[in-house]
């Protein structure tokens, strides 16, 4: 049975690092929200999330249904995930150091986001945007130079080589490093070259990801939702320094 | 050989989350930090942080050394220790869903931390009081019911009665939701007390577990570190409306 993925259909936003695992692995999966069209689906998604049947109700997208199964955060889909693609090692140090990993990358898109929402989900940027520019500050000097360092270091630790971040195989962390990079490549360009600079290991597997076939074919296909000003990554050249 | 937790040794913060586990399982463990005083704690903690020939560096504290495995991320190691300790299922689905209501619990202790400091970790709560209102007044309108309505339909849920947030028995999800209330109830004891009069399944598991042995001795020790205003939990009475 085809793995049924909900999420916004607007925007890559937490659902991205779900739709790169499916895809790298070719797995069979509805993108529901957005089927037969995103009106209707985001109609399906919302009557889901209140029906009063469900064992274990997501509290927000993302969330995976395989078959009676329903798991919510982007980290418990890729946990639950990961072995059934082949996108972790079955060595259980193994497999909590790579969650250990994407938990990390999970705080940086939480940071990335409240760059231009400090103060507030419910607000518009416009409202907050003096607020929005010290904390950009913050983001771009400090936290994404520590960020990438840190994912440098694990690289250059790693016994199997700089390719990845666990072992010698490709896992759900290094999709979801590139797919970090990727958007603070869209959000904060200058910040992030900058960074990359003294972080060629992380270029290095950014690069590397996007060359694989699946996820090659996947970001040149219409499936992949460009980034836009809704989504977690948005570029307002103002924060970008 | 007993388990090392390595954290700041002045707040309950993070590591409390670890420490409540360890604590209910009545495991043989060291805090590293606060021993054998805080200072002297804090450098071999920061020591550790900085050697290099550690293949899994931990990014942030809290981290864990079970031998020589090394876990960072709160909710990672209550991953790892989850099933050492005896506090989660051995059935996958619940182990996800367990680890899906922590990262929920970790969400809110995010944002609850964010109310003080909007616009950067890096500057006083003075240098951003009106931001900080902003925020607290959405935190304390919209956050806080919504988390807490959801942790009460998954306890009406359950198909093994209201006691615990997954089956049966204790879980390390219901002693961090235990910790995550006790935390709002000194940051924000009127809203706390509105938002728990709808939910009171939430209200009788935290009276629940703080009655449980290992953890009332545990609460009543000097080993329980006061909440103060240097942690996560702070409160600042003009943010509690």
């Amino acid at each position: 049975m085809a793995y049924e993925l909900y999420y916004w259909p607007m925007i890559q936003g937490r659902g991205e690092f779900v739709r790169l695992a499916l895809e790298e692995a070719g797995a069979d999966y509805v993108d529901v929200a957005r089927a037969p069209d995103n009106e209707t689906g985001i109609r399906t998604m919302m009557r889901f999330m209140k029906e009063e049947g469900h064992r274990h109700p997501p509290f927000a997208p993302p969330f995976l249904k395989d078959g009676a199964v329903v798991v919510g955060q982007t980290a418990a889909i890729l946990l639950y995930l990961g072995p059934r693609l082949g996108l972790v090692s079955d060595d259980e140090a193994e497999t909590v150091w790579t969650h250990q990993i994407q938990l990390s990358i999970a705080d940086v898109v939480a940071e990335a986001h409240d760059t231009h929402h400090p103060v507030g989900v419910g607000l518009y940027y416009e409202d907050q945007k003096p607020e929005a520019a010290r904390r950009a500050e913050d983001f771009r000097k400090n936290r994404i130079p520590k960020f990438l360092g840190w994912f440098e270091t694990i690289l250059d630790r790693n016994p199997s080589g700089p390719s990845h971040l666990v072992g010698q195989s490709l896992t759900y962390a290094d999709l979801s490093l590139f797919q970090l990079v990727d958007g603070l490549s869209y959000a904060f360009p200058k910040a992030l070259i900058r960074a990359l600079a003294k972080a060629p290991g992380v270029a290095a597997l950014h690069a590397a990801v996007a060359e694989r076939p699946r996820i090659r074919a996947y970001l040149d296909s219409p499936r992949r939702i460009p980034f836009n000003q809704e989504g977690i990554f948005r570029h307002y050249p103002e924060l970008d320094g």
